[in-house]
């Protein structure tokens, strides 16, 4: 019998706001034809002059079939004023470090939810290092790129659960995809 | 002489809307001064439920100094419905091709501008391939992240730059952190 009822709704068979029923449909789904877990997610994007960008998303593929948002998302990025922007969005690299964020916190509540370890209050601060000199170009051995990223999660859940809960980040797929790197093939072609 | 003025701000040498006065007194700064280059970016996220979380980011660390951006930037994830959200924002995985995206576009405009090299229009489509059955923890072979990621870039340029373009996406920070990888460091602690 569970004693965190405050985060259990027993109608839907909800944990940490996870409808477990949808997503054991999921599972259940995917693990009878693995093809229906092959996706392609994507975004658009479109230079607005300067550092300034914008990405749309509208849908991916999954489950053998186009899906579409319930709405098209918008996500600005610019740079400081020191870095020759005009701050109208968070930086490229500070995306990035939502998108970890974001990730390590949903497969930590998602996969805490299946296990039925309830979590209360759940929040993290990232911080990541990076040496302009490589993407200046001014040292061609300064790696371009972020070389550490640390999280810190505060969590309000059971202290047993702890270590538990830190051993699930472990599926997010931002994290292994930053951990573990990816191909990444570039085309340009021309605008007509 | 340059014949595309119509990018060109010669009052404040600015290229592609990069003012290359400020990008060029960093660049300068850090070139005598490899510490002034040291960055810490960062990202605070709060779980609001479910499959839904916000990262706000409020400033970072540069040229010696914390530097506050001129706003907070809030971001929004969440999943779509078959994947037990309710889709009020893009989801972890589709905000990281938001960050590449982002990145490859900067970088290309920049380095191009401290090139002498003019951009009209550019724009991308990126798709990532992934397999759900990593995430989900139904079979240990499978890789949990992206493998391959496609970027598509149609740019309105000068043809035979079109090489030197493709190139200068070699710079990107998030390129790189993606396709070499980062170290990451994992922290769960009681909120009390």
């Amino acid at each position: 019998m569970n004693t965190q009822t405050q985060t259990t709704d027993t109608r839907s068979h909800t944990v940490n706001g996870v409808d477990l029923d949808i997503l054991g449909e999921t599972v259940q789904a995917i693990a009878s034809d693995a093809e229906l877990g092959q996706c392609r997610f994507r975004a658009s994007n479109t230079w607005l002059g300067g550092n300034h960008n914008c990405t749309t998303v509208t849908g991916f593929y999954g489950a053998k079939q186009e899906i579409a948002h319930q709405q098209t998302f918008e996500l600005h990025a610019d740079e400081p004023p020191i870095l020759a922007g005009h701050d109208t969005g968070a930086n490229p690299v500070e995306h990035l470090l939502n998108a970890l964020a974001a990730c390590v916190t949903t497969s930590m509540v998602a996969h805490a939810a299946v296990r039925g370890i309830h979590i209360e209050e759940l929040e993290s601060e990232l911080e990541g290092d990076l040496d302009l000199r490589g993407f200046l170009g001014l040292d061609a051995q300064v790696p371009k790129g972020f070389t550490d990223i640390r999280v810190h999660f505060r969590v309000k859940a059971d202290p047993k659960d702890l270590e538990t809960l830190k051993s699930l980040t472990a599926f997010s797929p931002v994290f292994n995809t930053l951990t573990q790197g990816t191909r990444v093939d570039i085309q340009v072609e021309t605008k007509t």
